[in-house]
């Protein structure tokens, strides 16, 4: 068998070096869009749309009441809008049957930078093993794309992109140095990652946010099955 | 005291989102262009300049006998040069009061890029206590700069970074994400270094240029005191 790529592209910033075209992509942008995005697809919502700017998901209002916009300044829910970025929002009772209209910059950043892949998904904590099981199903190459903070490196998406390697790496993979790094720091961290990445500026920055219970909840394994998948513009639940 | 940025730029792609003015830079390029540049200033070179290509190497050969030219392309010197990059090449009878010209793609770029910082030096296994200390007694920013590999992150400037990390880490500095994953990946790494790279595809690369031998030299630690410092664009001995 032909051994396939595994590799991580650490920020959104270097796309460019990768021909996306070769690779599955997995998004990941663990605080707090892809988690949120799993759990709401997990719950029966019927498609989610990322986008990036508070103005473009305020646009789809005239849509009708099918959809649901969550965009967040700040730490609170914009005003006039359905709920912010907290994945608690995407309860079964709240998006089963709806289309969720999502507002996230570095998340849509890395989706549209890799809109030529020949699939992409979305992964989290939550959805973990299953995607790793789907993953290793398909005879691709694999590219992790981490949404990171302000195109730069951050811990929690290069954990959890290292936490998929753990399950995939064998002899069926050959790895490029971010995966090695990846994978080693999911070592490190992965008896207690809250507690590891309770050290990292970006988790200082969001228990002032007041946010330490969406990142809990962001940080539990395997609490649904279900893979997001890109179709057009929207993210749907791969059959 | 005010607490000082200890930070760490993955590879050049990410420098734009540094203000380069508010570091000390450090550049690394372990394989092997700042392990040379370092055992050059050490054995007395009196200026290396680094140059990306062979062509503009090439033109100093005008300026005459004091200048040795250094270049090599898959692995062998370039026909005409003095010698390649093999860090064996600079020693004291070859370099002492010479001015070396250097050939380095990654790292040429990574200094280009970094050209406005407050000082640019240059780090590498062979002075990184030499340097750890100076850096200390430095009340500025520090900015780690991996040359990488064609514009990507690798493990071997990265493990470097986090060495230097593990000697400056304390009350006085505030990690970024990048230096904290640097430092992390260093212990585990640090027991054995060349056993750790060994496992990156670089590293596959390398041996078959049949270079192990120039590898296991740049892993040498604490062989140099001297630091070398960037003016206008020359590396000298800091002072
Ligand atoms: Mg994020
Ligand atoms: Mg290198």
């Amino acid at each position: 068998m032909q051994k396939k790529l595994l590799e991580v592209c650490l920020t959104p910033a270097l796309l460019p070096l990768y021909k996306v075209e070769d690779y599955i992509v997995v998004i990941i942008d663990i605080f707090r869009a892809t988690s949120s995005i799993c759990y709401g697809i997990e719950n029966g919502a019927q498609a989610i749309i990322p986008v990036s700017e508070v103005e473009e998901c305020a646009a789809y209002r005239e849509k009708g009441l099918n959809y649901l916009l969550a965009a967040e300044r700040n730490g609170e829910v914009v005003a006039g809008f359905d709920f912010g970025n907290s994945p608690f929002a995407y309860t079964a009772d709240k998006v089963a049957g709806k289309t969720v209209v999502l507002t996230t910059t570095n998340g849509t950043h890395a989706l549209h930078l890799s809109r030529n892949a020949k699939k992409i998904v979305i992964g989290s904590f939550l959805n973990l093993t299953a995607l790793s099981n789907w993953l290793k199903t398909q005879e691709e190459n694999i590219l992790m794309v981490c949404a990171g903070w302000k195109n730069n490196f951050n811990l929690e998406d290069t954990l959890f992109a290292g936490a998929v390697i753990e399950q995939l790496k064998g002899d069926c993979y050959v790895l490029d140095d971010p995966a090695l790094a990846a994978n080693d720091l999911f070592q490190i961290g992965k008896n207690d990652i809250s507690q590891y990445l309770s050290k990292t500026s970006h988790g200082e920055r969001l228990k002032k946010l007041g946010i330490e219970q969406d990142i809990a909840f962001c940080l539990q394994v395997d609490i649904a099955t279900a893979i997001p998948v890109l179709e057009g513009e929207k993210l749907v639940k791969l059959a």
